[in-house]
């Protein structure tokens, strides 16, 4: 699909398509269909970016808390998104021991408790020892920073999404 | 529910629960999760309203183009939200004659060829031949008149969806 086609998308199809490239927030690909045309894929990309960092704080948590739990209820009762279970799936989080479940479990807990939004991570570019140590780690910081950090990877996670969307053709199911 | 029962849930709780109450834009109930303690509804309403105002232009439309057409395709294929479906189903939408659907679906078409997002309306407070009258006389407004009217109505939707979920106990779902 090359960008001459996603720029001639009506705005429903747009959104049908690239609705969940950030985790059930449609609003956004919604919001910046209104930016067309873009030149090119990084267009769209820097689009959706600007909206993010254009909102206020509580905005960008909201987005955070849109997101699942690593290995969390969602994966285990099959109500994650789609894209999420792939992503989970690919990093192995739908095949941890016990020991390895409950060591997610316990650092989930505690990183939300600490930071009141769920950690999050680009899995498709971590495996799971990367993740256990990255959540571990990341336990320890400022909430500010976190934050911050969060989004950059909510953004690693739309690109990677908007790629596969345009690069295989996702497009053959309008 | 009161409200200290709402001001007691966590965010994936409280986002489970509210978290359509803008349709399709869980992110804004889970950024003003942020906002608590609520003194009452009324203040979880305001909250969200000002979330809502603060977005640029492009976020209304984003979040006028998360809702589906009235008696649209998201209706006949069974793919509305559960709350969209009751208000819908209300209001008459589901069982319109052929005259009256063809006439719908016509000025749905003009509608968003004009405005380039859908017609909003809260249908829980209109029935069939208001909706077609309101629609068809909206249709001839000013764009910027209209994003101001659809984001009224998503407001009044909202309010009513708040109303539903903490009076009746929708609570016991979580």
């Amino acid at each position: 699909m090359d960008i001459s086609a996603v720029n001639a998308l009506s705005y429903e199809d747009f959104v049908n398509l690239f609705g969940n490239v950030v985790e059930k927030c449609p609003i956004i690909t919604a919001a910046v269909w209104s930016r067309r045309p873009f030149v090119g894929l990084k267009a769209l990309e820097a689009a959706i970016s600007e909206f993010i960092d254009d909102l206020p704080e509580s905005g960008k948590e909201g987005i955070l808390r849109c997101h699942p739990d690593l290995a969390g209820r969602d994966l285990q009762s099959g109500t994650l998104t789609r894209e999420s279970r792939e992503e989970q799936g690919r990093a192995g989080m739908d095949a941890l021991n016990s020991v390895e479940a409950a060591r997610m479990a316990q650092l989930n807990k505690e990183y939300k408790e600490r930071f009141e939004f769920p950690f999050v991570i680009c899995a498709r570019m971590s495996d799971k020892a990367d993740i256990l140590r990255q959540l571990s780690e990341r336990c320890s910081n400022q909430r500010d920073a976190e934050r911050a950090r969060g989004i950059e990877e909510v953004k690693k996670i739309c690109r990677l999404r908007l790629q596969s969307l345009v690069l295989t053709d996702a497009s053959n199911k309008l």
